[in-house]
């Protein structure tokens, strides 16, 4: 049997999969399993988008162009400069996805051993990324007691070295719901120009801001033209998680130059989903009142349902559609697959995303969970009162 | 400015898009520009698999699953079947384009500095993917002379070193339309297994093999569970390239857990295009049957054409729709450059691919050319007389 690679072996599993065999096997036991697990929105996609690929004239479904189609970029460059965000086409490159996005930018900055800093907990497929790409992720641990605000400036500089590369935020925040403030952005900014490094921010959540606050981007910022690179995604935005389609935005030439060397490598982003995207452009700002909306009400019913649980502790979330939860548990591991193997309650139980598997740094966030509001508040309602009666009887 | 990687700075840059300027300029001048150096079929997609898309009732555009949906590969386990290669959809992972398929083989075979040997000429893309991961590329001449034939097996054996992963072959290839036959499959077969290799097919142009000849895929092949894996894609089958739709294929488990893992750091390929896919598996054999005898009267139609031309040497493709052609020319950069810069006949001029770009031994195919043959009779016969005229005007 030929050998796989050290790299293939220690490429992460994500920290939901593991549950799901638990969840499946409920579910044929008859249980009902509400998923606060998945960042999957059940928003309905714009209609027009969906539209567009359904009436385009297509006879030969042909590559498009590797940095993506012209008429899509255009277009991204007017959303953008909608959202204070001035580039133009030439700083826009189409990716598959926010994944692809944040791959190439790895690959663009960062060799093997290179560092790059992340604020923890994050994303855990950045961690898949980074194995992918032979980088070293630096975790920088943030805190549920202030919500997951940025930690202080100076501890960012105890962890750079001479191979760090970047530092990489998500914001507003997946898993956190954290949405860094202008001063925060700021003061990275100054750092990262400070060590000639690279800010890297994942802003596919960028319209999803509560309570009247904006999200601020590092585009925004002034000064940061060498030093700034968006990724970014349509998934979320127009709840197109299938589409695979997202960006990256930069107006750093030499950048973007070899970011379309990989992109060429692999021809083009997919055609049919650049169609939908490109129409999706045209979402009327009355969309995104009503889904902020919703998500609002949805976030404000979590809050106060989950207040109502003792010992436990939250970390409010302005942003994104996600909410960290610290449990009274000693393991939220061990929770999270009891409550699919043995809970119920009036025939059904939760599934919860444990959120270890969101630290880098191992014994940390071992009792937290992170729950994803992306259901109808009625659902969301009865699955925090599951919630409650779990914990009321859970051994653990 | 803060420094971009190496790996970022050692990125290829493809050998046909550096005269892509060239060819807008003569464009702009008013020069009519024919294609001989791209690999985007005029064949019209089957309508059935767009209308597929046209027709889902689709709300939600969700995640597909990270290995892409379970009835796809059911009915591509089937697709497999009818070309004798039986394998499970356990044993398929759809990827987003061959391109996402090879790389992630690459990643779960191979760390960086790891070697996997390919015959040369080979598709320019193998490069990117190298480099991207870190692999080193062992180029194995093979000549025009004999149409591109396996080397001699033992010409590989010479190039096995402790580092050696795997053994990578386009079959039928690009760019040297050549078919290797069941007895080379079965050399290297052999090979591989007594080095306890990887061999990895591409076999994305299967069903183009002509003159009577049968593809033989390295699955086909007894006693290659563990050794056997095959990249494939939708692209040029059903004349969907901008689908961005490919799969793994291999019956090792190892392997495929690898795979998924990095499949599922990406989340997942694109939904609306595995729609067409999945439609695409119902095109009846007439289609194919109709493709391949239009390809046939292509090739026929080139190498006829071709062969008046003195001081050439084509190597004659059984398979895929590429066709090296050897020029009495010193340098066929230049030459190609020159075409499109300096040369029209009769309002128009050729693009072809200058061949160097598909060998990694440097001063390999300078003299020579790939010329897919993608575009109607009519244009291929224009195409090849404006190359005749050319030769003999040329000044190099």
């Amino acid at each position: 049997m030929p050998a796989l690679s050290k790299k293939g072996l220690s490429m992460p599993a994500s920290p939901i999969r593991k549950l799901v065999p638990y969840a499946e096997a409920a579910k044929k036991r008859g249980v009902e399993v509400i998923h606060l697990n998945i960042g999957q929105p059940d928003i309905k996609t714009p209609t027009h988008a969906l539209d567009a690929v359904r009436k385009a004239p297509i006879e030969v479904l042909e590559y498009s162009r590797s940095e993506g189609n012209e008429s899509y970029r255009i277009k991204l460059a007017q959303y953008y400069s909608k959202h204070g965000i001035e580039v133009t086409p030439e700083e826009i490159l189409i990716t598959t996805g926010g994944s692809e996005a944040l791959s190439f930018v790895m690959g663009c900055i960062a060799d093997p051993g290179d560092e790059i800093i992340i604020p923890e907990p994050f994303y855990a497929n950045y961690n898949g990324f980074s194995v992918a790409n032979g980088v070293k992720v630096i975790p920088l641990a943030s805190d549920i007691s202030d919500n997951f605000a940025l930690p202080p400036i100076e501890s960012f500089e105890d962890y750079i070295t001479p191979r760090t590369r970047a530092i990489l935020l998500c914001n507003p925040g997946n898993p956190t719901g954290y949405l860094y403030s202008q001063e925060e952005v700021q003061k990275l900014s100054e750092l990262v120009r400070k060590h000639d490094l690279f800010l890297i921010a994942d802003e596919v959540y960028r319209e999803f801001a509560y309570d009247g606050k904006e999200h601020y981007s590092i585009l925004q910022e002034p000064g940061m033209e060498a030093h700034a690179v968006v990724v970014d995604s349509v998934s979320k935005r127009y709840s197109m998680c299938g589409a695979r389609i997202g960006c990256i935005v930069s107006r750093n030439k030499d950048l973007m130059a070899v970011c379309l060397k990989f992109a060429q490598a692999r021809l083009s982003p997919p055609t049919l989903a650049q169609i939908a995207s490109e129409a999706a452009l045209d979402t009327p700002q009355s969309y995104f009142d009503d889904v902020i909306r919703e998500y609002t009400a949805r976030r404000d019913l979590l809050l106060e349902a989950l207040s109502k649980i003792k010992g436990i502790r939250i970390a409010r979330p302005q942003g994104a559609f996600y909410c960290m939860v610290e449990l009274p548990v000693a393991d939220a591991d061990h929770f999270a697959q009891w409550l699919l193997e043995e809970f119920q309650w009036e025939g059904a139980t939760v599934m919860v995303a444990p959120a270890a598997g969101f630290y880098a740094t191992p014994g940390l966030g071992t009792r937290e969970v992170r729950i994803a509001y992306v259901l109808e508040r009625e659902q969301l309602r009865k699955a925090v009162q599951i919630l409650g009666k779990a914990l009321e009887i859970y051994p653990g």
